[in-house]
């Protein structure tokens, strides 16, 4: 398939290579030419401007966050300039706040192109092994084109939300935030037994093959033990900027989400007191540990 | 083995089973009769007082809270009387406070009576399975002997956690509140997303599919999204005390848990408008759809 | 003097009035007309739109929010038309975003037009005998300029906070904060003391005679114990408004605020069950009384 | 009248001498004798034991909390051993637990001694002033006899709480709770608007003049924006029991505080920093400001 692909950061690279694997042809743009040159060398054709690569049978892209997505794609005019002959479906694949999904499936509506939310669950390297979670969701017809290459190159299951896209980032948002509820909970429990001297790393063991199994608990419990800050695979700041969509998009919905705004507050501590370029999991978990003075 | 069994509620009745059905001699005592039949005609001898089954090579004890541990053992002077040559060694499986576990194993060490904590994490029927994981801790010989007993009757793994112990208590706590914790979040989750016309269920099965497997997010999961407020496998209002106890240790030990703070405030709330005998996942779990009019 | 005045509901009224009694030419604006004949009758010219309305020595403004302040003097190209000879200087009297606040000024800058925040603290009868407390922050000149103004028809008291405009806005934001999180508290402690039958009353008489005197918690402590839902002098939604702007200015200078989060969390808890245009000092204030079941 | 004094710390001292310069014969008694010298110069008769000071017309007492008084007064005998001849009343003045002034009462009926609670409101300069605030309650002829006595020589206003004494005690501690609210709330405004360049001075000059005039707002104020942490008029530790004592009433009558815990919480993290021993105000008042890096 002739596919379109703008983003290409560590999650964007990994998905595109993995297209790439599949046997597609490949556009890509990005900001930055170092990323863009790795996947040139594995055989994607590049393209000079963010618009080349916003065509094909399929467009998909994964920007950071709102701000650049609306930089690349709204502000510069790509999307007002572009055409449902040349552009059917676009997929989205980043996590962006519900109320900027809501427009963005309004801006495409109004040029014919059909658009499509597939946040993702799980790290680069889970990607690179097209092992992702993939949560789907927009129009049935544009949802139902892209399902099989999204089964195919990049996720071992892929679940369907509905027909308007953003349900998909709301889904995606109330993960991240369980998420970030599961780290400040090992954190409060090992403040807790740290203070009658157990190691938080013999409490991650014991919950890790008992209640908790599964990544979260022990991949961020071993980490917190190690208070391994660094490298930060998700940065704390974005973690907050997860929480604080999650919150909007709650809040929107007039519904009130008392954990996660203690583990915004709690986020904002960290990022005051400079910490907001270290390890999100770290941060946030080793909180408690700090205010106990651990 | 000759073993002596004190309290026989669901808990304590699938083990005391599991102990009998694996060879052992068993002398038991409930404060209700019922219990007390049906492991008779199990093979079990009657104890007609508590006294008379506070003796053997072992004695086990699950009784339900520091109230009904006090009157039984303390109150009624029956470990008064103890003697290190009856009573050489007391596991006490139940969850009570810490501070009380420290005074009882003071008061074992003034008969010289070995004192082991033994809380167990799991359900009656994962108990009647064996497949209890054990938190053992008291004094090295003590745990030790009993350790094997353990093993091959009540838990499918046994965890270690030092000396005193009050230490076992701690982290029953703490893994109790991580469980409220992850309800809680499940709860907050489901809010969010229903504001946005998706099903509880819906979510419960993608994250139980993905991050976050086993059988908490599954079990609640479940119970959550159907609504399952009875029947009570585990009361509210037990929940809201496991909580206390946590943040009754942590204060112990100048240590704040905020999560832990606000899953107490919303116990509270749940007993003020009388859901005290509902199930406490159920209960938790509803709050943050209640809030949110859902 | 010359003074154009922009929106006149109750507080612009009141002000707008006094203005006019201290002698003032006064040219009115308003969205609804039902005011705006009220002041013509006491000698105000009447002008056919916002823009003939900004113009004079001085112009005052006190539209509802950032939203409505937005469309009638952004989006409408009134301030971009706006010169330096025609509009000297602009005080904006009401309670806006921190980051609304610094694009005005912005925008006032461009034009030259002197851009000062007045917002005030006190109701509408107060407002009306001219004892408001004013906020004023602006550059020095405008401020100085406006100030004999304000002191002698608005405010019994200017409080000067320098040269940034949005300062003033800060500081409304941070007073209505404490407004809001001393209404929080009279409603926990009266939950608290009707536990053991004492009526809200008595707590409040105690109070407000004693280490609480002042208007805010003997007046809302009266309507706390009557209940006094209606009528709304002040909405609960803009209650809740008001602690998100306080809530989001702290957060972009990275400032965690857990008292704001928690009435915040409340407030959309009651906008859900649907009192939104109640009394906010009522909703607010009897939310933990409802809590507890009272 | 013949009077008993036990307890003779800075408020007891205050209140013992207010008594005498009224021309009231007192026997008082303090487990430290420093301050019954100074007394004994002021004309009071020194009792050897408590026991001795346990007797006369009436008997006040001012001990610290619970645990003093319980030793005092409960696990010596003294109220094992009283008479209603020798002891018909009994005024306690200290800031006790409700369910221990429950206990008392009890105790005290069965000794047919009067009990009657009167904890008051107010710092020891104002005790000497003789213009505490009292809150009395207790079986109506007692508090009525000793009525006249407070008002005379203790306080300014004396507040009538119904016949159990425990009454005002949860009045006490609930007063405690809204200025430890008041002082948090000071806190995050003042956080709030230091992220704007505004010192914390000027907002609480602003506050203290206009909607929160009183000794609370306008004090404390003075002492957080000077961050004079000490001398500590009242200890950071016994601020943090106070609000306990608050939240465990609250809890025996199923009622949360989701602030009180709140300010339990970050008084928790700060005795974990060290800070007990420092000015409770400040060390709450500033905990904000610290949490944002200022």
């Amino acid at each position: 398939m002739n596919i379109g692909f703008i983003g290409l950061g560590n999650m964007g690279s990994a998905i595109a290579g993995r297209l790439l694997e599949a046997g597609h042809s490949l556009r890509v743009w990005n900001r930055s030419p170092e990323p863009v040159r790795r996947l040139e060398e594995r055989g994607a054709q590049v393209a000079a401007t963010a618009e080349e690569a916003f065509r094909g049978d399929v467009v998909f892209s994964m920007l950071s966050d709102d701000q650049v997505t609306r930089a690349v794609l709204v502000d510069s005019g790509v999307l007002a300039r572009a055409k449902a002959s040349e552009t059917p479906i676009h997929v989205n694949m980043a996590t962006i706040s519900v109320a900027f999904a809501d427009e963005l499936a309004e801006r495409h509506g109004e040029r014919g192109v059909g658009y499509v939310a597939a946040p993702v669950l799980g790290r680069p390297d889970v990607a690179a092994a097209g092992k992702l979670t993939v949560l789907l969701a927009g129009p049935r017809q544009a949802a139902e084109f892209v399902r099989p290459l999204l089964e195919e190159a990049v996720g071992q299951k892929v679940w369907r939300f509905g027909e308007r896209a953003s349900k998909a980032n709301v889904v995606k948002l109330a993960v991240n935030f369980m998420l970030a509820a599961a780290i400040e909970s090992m954190g409060e429990a090992a403040a807790l037994t740290a203070g009658y001297g157990i190691e938080p790393r013999d409490l991650f063991d014991l919950i890790g093959q008992s209640l908790f199994p599964g990544p979260v608990y022990q991949g961020y419990g071993r980490l917190i033990a190690e208070a391994r800050f660094e490298p930060a695979g998700f940065k704390a700041r974005l973690g907050l900027k997860d929480v604080r969509l999650a919150l909007a998009a709650a809040e929107a919905a007039t519904t009130p989400m008392p954990m996660g705004s203690l583990i915004r507050d709690s986020m904002l501590e960290a990022l005051a007191r400079g910490e907001g370029e270290k390890e999100f999991g770290v941060v946030l978990g080793r909180s408690a540990l700090r205010r106990a003075g651990k």
